[in-house]
């Protein structure tokens, strides 16, 4: 491969001669061979950020107007081209995020050059300028996380319009109810599906009401949080123009300290998707239950028969998109471990684990999108019951005893159902055989009063 | 030991004959021997949720009035005195509580009929009337985990106002920033300060913001959230008595079924504590690294000497306050393991991880409020700054070098710092021999100016 | 309360006038109070170090052997008598358990100047001989850890014995498999069971191979590591005398350095313990699924009606103990996390972290042994089959066609299948049906073969 | 795209013309369509499955030998060349890897058909003979594992044998110990560094003495374990077949059921990968305190500059490396949550969460190695010592009292400290000025004596 020679403040480095990118990116890219890359979402964020300080410099005539425009040109040129080869930093490098801050700023600076070679723009000097890795890294991390989240909700709506589609379509199919996994009194499977909905309901509002928390922008702390190097208002300027670019709501972190050293909001917000994924592994486990058999299982449920499920059982079907939103689940329970720790080792000034933090929280928040998007089409919206086996096993039932015992006494009801057992009978007769008069019976134990469902 | 004997649906049980609980107490003693006790703040709880439902039940004509009558005085009999080993079941038993529950109903009803032999009351027909184990557990989880974090709150509150005056203290006092460990620009140190204050703030603000979560109560669920066997309006008449007698805003939860199956709210909150715990991390290890010394650390802090810090080293002083709170941290990051993993195990209309799940948490509420306290009180109060060495550092560092950045450029400033590190001087003086005017220099490389704190 | 003076190195201290603790004890229950007290385990383990120091030094002529002989009368006086409440401290106090080893010296100290007047026994300077809380400590650790471990082990042999006898017992009942939830192709009970003892001995081998790891003992080390104030060999006496006094074969840690700053044998060990607890709670949901029912479930299993399952449902019986289990496995799950976090927390010649590091391993150790007990015993010992229910669904199934699979090929075996769900008909009926030949089925299709059990 | 038709059993599916994959790998594509491919390493393990398969399978006449020649020589093919792109499909899919296993059948199937017309391989009749995914995946899912823990331990011997060095190189070079942060008794840096290379030589050891439990291969065992349409000894015949094409030592899973079931093994050994992070974390996390400065930390150590440290403060350098790898450690122990989570998750014959187990285990094992050995390049290999920084620090401490303390008592030496602290004076003076002989004083406070280190 061909390269050129290019300096910066550590000496010389050998870049690849066609690469936009210059020394400190090659010499992250010598230094730090492994892992995944940097996500491309803080790359967009981070060019955003560059934007939107080229116009607040050039209005503050902290920056050249020339100089300005052509930052502003080539960023707009790369935002909308193909141009994911210039960053190809990962994940692990410094804690900061400063490589791959100098990334942006250098290939900007390189393309702008290209693009108008009379002017001569520099990545620290102008780019960079009033900014430090610092604050844009984090100013990045909170765009990008609250991105992630504007796209995660409306495909958990979904979720929950469809499954209040199947609620509604079953509100009056009364089915045996569960707990401990031993028989229960009857519910209706509309008011099954109803507790589903309303548990990502409750995810989805806890996300709404805490997104804010991703708001808070700490851009104009530079180096430390005290803003250092930055014109007055800088950091209020820039709330507004990436609020104006972006069509958010951003707001100036109320402490810049806070900002750099703590990635709190985040942390919050993470274990609102954790909660997230224990009640999607929850409703997955109902439905993979609820499905099994066909002849051996629970057996109440159909799900869509999307691929052959087995190399060697033939006609097998299995709960595969469940499979996959559970895996999901778990990776996401792993990711809060690993943002908890990260965030509790923030030290004075600054916390070197914002490439990790932010490539999980996003794994995390994508993950989830993508999974739930595919269980909503691919799982919930086929899934069909098997009524004949519903009544069948309500039929059987002996906990339909529940009803008993408010007229005859928690005691003498339950040595009927023990009765029923030990004599494989059904529980009317083994109340008829204790006494219960068989009118009082047929009044009192009614399954669908039982579920207290609206007539 | 002497015995009577009891009968449940079971058969006979020989109960210690001087014990107000029952048979089903003493078939779980028998049972579940290790481990820990049901947190008492949950028997309180329970206890509250019985007066509540003998007043809602004989509104109702569903309950007698005398009957009603003797149950309410008994609890208050048992909430004003000393009965703490008539409740000696653990945590580690069924999962849904029901064995405390029936605990709870058993010692109400054995105390009733010991105060007037006259009036029969029976545990499970009259003092869990319209109720079961299923509603009454998890609402108590909810009374007792908002219990927790109402008294969470105040202490955190206490630590911010004590930050905040060490703030304003130590406003003007100008010191060392410190990123990557690595000397950095200056700030003051009541700047560092509000970044503590305000991680804090930011966990206050959270759990202000979302404690409502824990406010919904699933009562008149019963069995499995249909609310079978409870009359009409019994959950809302339920929550108006709780609210009353608790002082406290509760909700009739929005959905029964989620809230017998799913603890969503309570790990969603356990995620704020979680993320408190990291933020009291970050700012413990930034307390003991700037207070380390005295002679080979950073010695800018100095912190009581509470007790003698060794065995073996005479003199020495540690900083054992925030070594219990990092202790408490990490406690809490655990626990916030095994309450994800216990809520996504929820199955069809119940969750059996209900006894861990509220110990786990009230764990974690209750041992940040007794450390967070401890350390306000022990540590930040008498916290003092070593003014010397904080001028010391400062004056000898080199990173007043971003000063000069914006006037030189990045590229020169780098080399005169390169410059000063090898020849072990002072950055004015490899500045000056740099080429820079002296003049320049004091003009513009002046800390206080770079921390932009007001004047 | 009545009160004597006392003096440390910092002044003057209050302490209860009955107390055989001295000022340090006092001093850490004035500024430690909450949370719970260090285990038992360690002091024992304190206490026996603390008479092998006794005996090691008098040998060594480095401690008066009257000195030496009151402090081993003292601490075997000790061990044999009620003092629990000499031992007040908590877990979360110094991070190197500095006070609870004071606590010890001071006990000591004070109890053998009060049966013998004329020795004066010091707590530093006597009973702390040779030693530092930065060497003892760690030394407590492992002695308890291991010891906790000898205790579990048993208990696991015993489960792994009892699930061999039920292996034995079912060995040719064939009943269906599952996969996916899914009904698969046929086992044998016994052959399920047999995949639950090994897991449970996999994880008794783990232990087994590993348990050296908490043999390693850093007595000598001192305060960071160096063996400042100790004479020859005096690690090597030490161990030799440990070995000797707890039937052990301990052994000197082959780098003191680590052994003051890493718990890496107690997270390495512990790391086998959250396996065990997967394991676990694989097994317990196994056979909770299998006993759900009685009517709507697999029914397959009976187990022990312990307890009334339910304060509403009369008759019902839960899988309470697998509850137990379940809910401790989810904390060990969260213990190792918290340990992790801990270990990963060392600082230069110290970890901080060695209360909680201990506690936490001894929660899950203990609280594993006895949940395991339990459930071996209520649960494991009592359990039987439905033998009808296990045939029944086998010869419903339909996933015997894998048995037709290598004669007739896999596509056509899956249309088979497809027809006999459709036409909701036997798979014989199907196969026929499709062309296959009666006589061959019969010899095809036979469950038992398709277990692979010996005749 | 242009596509082609092909059946599988559940209809007609369109297939990308060119592909080489089937209809089933081309349904997975359609249906799971995020989150990273499955690793390439589970590719290469089953082909070498498929492999052994065909050769063992013709052995026993239970595979024509024009066919597994074809087989065999098609998979050589793949292995050589450039396939990756037939392999698309991801980790989020069935829990079972079967349409992975699938894949793998199609591609060569389909290969061999192209290669060799004439000879019609089925991919389930022939390339899966005598396996079904439920075996063959889990036996993938060790090699790979056993494959990473192999290419890890020479990056940690290496490790170590750098350490190995430095210790050499500075064993007698003294410093100041440090213990709660808070200055303690000399120790010399190569005292400190063996501390390092002991936890990491721990971790080695531990890993040797377990990977044994990655040996363990369940092929064989089939659809649930009872080894259904498999030949006699084709078992073991497999594992000596891959033992000999992998040149490793693989043994027949001592219990099939457990193998598919539980994925003990795996989960053990991430718990010695977990230590091993919280190991490194520890080290790093000294190394950068050490390093900390150049003005205002500890500044006992140089590391690499490896790239310039800040966008906006010239000359700064930062720990980088160190950065790279504790995000590493923090992201190993997440991957421990995910796993353990998923390992307890089986039911009854099968684990559905195996790709997401493999995946993080790989992804462990494989970040560890490449970041360790980063780390031990550009961080390590270049460390040096500032001694004269070290003899300052150590000179001015006033922990040497503890040599004091044998000769007259921890409460005079204590006294002595508080003085000197108090005064801001030396321990010698101090301990003059209290009445300490000038003559015993130097002969008992030597630094390097109190190392321990031999002459």
């Amino acid at each position: 491969m061909e390269y050129r020679i290019e300096k910066d403040s550590l000496g010389n480095v050998k870049v690849p001669k066609a690469a936009l990118f210059g020394p400190q990116t090659q010499r992250s890219r010598m230094n730090f061979k492994f892992g995944r890359l940097m996500p491309i979402s803080i790359i967009h964020a981070l060019l955003q950020i560059k934007k939107a300080a080229a116009i607040v410099n050039a209005k503050d005539n902290n920056l050249d107007q020339n100089k300005s425009q052509a930052i502003i040109t080539t960023i707009d040129k790369i935002l909308a081209g193909h141009y994911r080869d210039e960053f190809p930093l990962h994940v692990y490098q410094t804690g900061s995020g400063t490589q791959t801050n100098m990334n942006v700023n250098e290939v900007i600076a390189h393309l702008a050059k290209k693009l108008n070679p009379d002017i001569n723009v520099h990545p620290n000097d102008d780019v960079n300028k009033s900014q430090s890795s610092n604050d844009t890294f984090p100013t990045a991390m909170m765009i990008a996380a609250n991105d992630a989240i504007n796209q995660l909700l409306p495909v958990l709506k979904k979720l929950v319009e469809k499954l209040n589609e199947k609620e509604i379509a079953y509100q009056t199919v009364i089915k045996i109810g569960r707990t401990h996994l031993q028989d229960a009194t009857p519910i209706t499977f509309g008011q099954e599906i109803s507790g589903w909905k309303s548990a990502i309901q409750h995810d989805i509002d806890f996300l709404e009401a805490n997104k804010d928390a991703l708001l808070e922008l700490p851009i104009g702390g530079t180096a430390v949080g005290t803003g250092l190097n930055t014109p007055n208002h800088f950091d209020s300027d820039m709330v507004k123009q990436l609020s104006k670019q972006l069509d958010e709501k951003f707001k100036v972190a109320p402490n810049k300290f806070q900002g750099l050293a703590n990635h709190s909001g985040i942390t919050m917000v993470h274990g609102i998707l954790k909660t997230l994924a224990t009640d999607l592994i929850k409703i997955g486990n109902d439905i993979r239950f609820l499905a099994s058999g066909p002849r051996a299982g629970y057996d109440e449920l159909n799900i869509p028969s999307n691929e052959p499920g087995s190399s060697i059982m033939p006609g097998k079907v299995n709960p595969t998109q469940i499979e996959a939103l559970t895996m999901v689940g778990a990776e996401v329970m792993g990711n809060d471990t690993t943002i908890n720790f990260a965030n509790s080792q923030g030290n004075f000034e600054m916390n070197v684990y914002k490439p990790l933090i932010i490539t999980k929280f996003l794994e995390s928040a994508n993950l989830l999108s993508e999974s739930v998007e595919s269980f909503t089409k691919k799982l919930i919206d086929g899934m069909t019951i098997n009524k004949d086996r519903m009544d069948e096993l309500l039929k059987n039932s002996l906990m339909l005893v529940t009803a008993l015992s408010p007229h005859i006494g928690y005691e003498r009801s339950a040595k009927i159902v023990q009765k029923a057992k030990k004599e494989d009978t059904t529980l009317k007769a083994a109340a008829l055989a204790s006494g219960v008069n068989e009118h009082d019976f047929d009044k009192w134990v009614v399954a669908r009063d039982m579920t207290n469902i609206d007539e």
